[in-house]
């Protein structure tokens, strides 16, 4: 029987999960919290990829003796030894933890159901699915790559209120607020990466780091299909760890590709059906064989009009400033054939900001 | 001094007195609740036009003796003998009301102040000012005419995500859902006049009536430069106590304008500065007269653009459907050189719903 107790701290975990957003990619975020007597006497959280568990954390920040205390975990304990860190579920048996509450069964196949049914075995008692919903919500990055291999798409469209992203293609057009930029140095952070098309980078020259939040940038991903970016951009000049990677067709100008290579840029040479043009699902395969589990795509019109065709994005999130910017253009060179999912409104300073799903067939 | 009971029974001045939309104007809604001993003995609401005053309905309704008793009304009594019902002043103060609290002074220059002051010098406690700016957004339509003798001018624009309103001049694109549909014909019933213009009359064939909502039909007007809407348009079908009236340019048709008549439809034959072209502010000047103080434009794209252009409107309701058009045509032709002030972002279903006011200058 789920309680109360179970729904509180099973949303404690998500608290603190969220504590290692931006840092535990492409690992899912987990909290973890330790119940006895009625008290919290540890909890802890994923903090980096490749360092330890949610629930060694927990367990090292326990003062007094866990041994038949609750362990509340939002997503499933670990059993497979074939990574980085030990598993969790010897760890959970030997501490003698009485009953373990669990939010999201793992949806990794090498994982899901046994740790539980290891966890039930050791005679330990076992709940899962509490807050589920929750949970696939926040670690949507990570049950999307599990299922599908591919990084989680999420568009990013500032436009006017009458739905316009600029007044040209040649022309930079700034048109939200303070809080919308805050908003998208945020999801910087909280992406594996980040992706703008050649004429993006020539007209707003965008750097794509994170400076007004905290946490690390992001891998930068230019698609330009006949490598026609400026030496100087912006984008090219960053030389942060993360780096940048262009996509472009073969058989550009190999001199450029090694000038480019030379400065720590990575260049991919992609095959293209069409002149100049690059499969996108064939780059989100190749992001996501990097490990890339969410891609944060901030225009422009062509590159959000070939995501929104090949019905390859996961999310759109709309910034819209209250100004009317009548001819211009817009998002969408095409319409899209289906519904999206409205899933959140509300204001970012004096900007509207809506989150719209892609419909899953 | 102002205490939370005088907050709370202004709000419930407030409720009662939005019983009246739709049917007070050109008068703002009152409502008014008598509090004896903490107890309600008496409520009432402007209930129509000409008829009695919030104050005379909440008296009627009470079944105790009222001397003594605190008044609550969310509009300052009115004073002033010019007009169809007796002041309520003098009967407050037969009543033997002890403390009368008010949200908004009259902003009427016959009114404004010389209620309170007659009541005052009858010994009356009065108070003013309670959920001042609640009040004058309830009465926005009241306020605003009081002021520049205009209607309050409503833009409602039904579009795609990316800021299309259809796919072409010639063709009907529908977009938002139900929960949007029922939402206008609320506001045409709140409204006391709808506008379009005779491009939207060709393309949509719109009723302009209120169906999916209770309440009265609006007054239709029709913005047709060169008379060129066909007759058997449904916004000419009507037939009732409201009626249509058209705007036109003169040197049309007559035979046209003679028919139109024959059918009870006014045509308004204006100069105009350019061919074909109705001058909006006129049009409200002339619908102001007319004791219009509340106008729903429904569309298309050159009336709002006029609107905005010319700088007389007051509000923008945006009903954004989640679905992508691609290649259409926006609300507006030209830029707005102004921000607009964000006041409400919400959902209609699977609309979101966004309002923006013009900032006075």
């Amino acid at each position: 029987m789920k309680t109360q107790q179970d729904i509180k701290y099973i949303k404690r975990c998500f608290t603190l999960a969220k504590k290692g957003q931006g840092s535990v990619s492409p690992n899912p975020l987990v909290g973890a919290v330790i119940i006895k007597n009625g008290k919290v006497i540890g909890e802890g959280w994923h903090k980096e990829y490749g360092k330890a568990h949610a629930e060694v954390n927990a367990f090292n920040s326990a003062k007094e003796d866990v041994s038949g205390a609750t362990l509340y975990v939002n997503l499933e304990p670990c059993c497979h030894t074939n990574k980085s860190t030990p598993p969790c579920v010897p760890l959970i048996i030997s501490k003698k933890i009485r009953r373990v509450v669990i939010g999201n069964e793992d949806p990794n196949p090498e994982v899901s159901g046994k740790g539980t049914a290891r966890l039930r075995s050791a005679g330990i008692e076992v709940m899962t699915g509490v807050c589920a919903d929750e949970g696939i919500e926040m670690n949507r990055f990570f049950f999307n790559y599990i299922k599908k291999g591919l990084p989680y798409v999420i568009l990013k469209i500032a436009q006017s209120l009458d739905g316009k992203i600029g007044i040209s293609r040649q022309n930079q057009t700034w048109m939200t607020g303070e809080e919308s930029r805050k908003f998208v140095h945020q999801m910087r952070a909280q992406c594996d990466a980040v992706l703008v098309g050649a004429n993006t980078v020539r007209v707003d020259n965008p750097r794509l780091t994170v400076r007004q939040a905290k946490g690390k940038n992001p891998l930068k991903v230019v698609i330009d299909g006949n490598l026609s970016i400026p030496m100087n951009s912006a984008v090219l000049q960053s030389g942060d760890a993360n780096g940048t990677l262009i996509f472009t067709c073969k058989g550009n100008d190999s001199k450029k590709v090694l000038n480019l290579e030379s400065r720590g840029i990575e260049v991919i040479e992609c095959d293209s059906e069409y002149p100049n043009k690059i499969d996108l699902l064939t780059v989100l395969k190749i992001l996501g064989k990097r490990k890339i589990i969410s891609l944060f795509v901030e225009g422009g019109q062509s590159i959000f009009s070939q995501f929104i065709q090949e019905n390859i994005f996961d999310e759109i999130i709309i910034l819209q400033a209250p100004v009317i910017i009548g001819r211009g253009i817009s998002a969408f060179q095409k319409e899209y054939k289906n519904n999206l999912d409205l899933r959140k409104i509300g204001n970012l300073g004096i900007d509207t900001k809506i989150v719209l799903r892609r419909l899953k067939k």
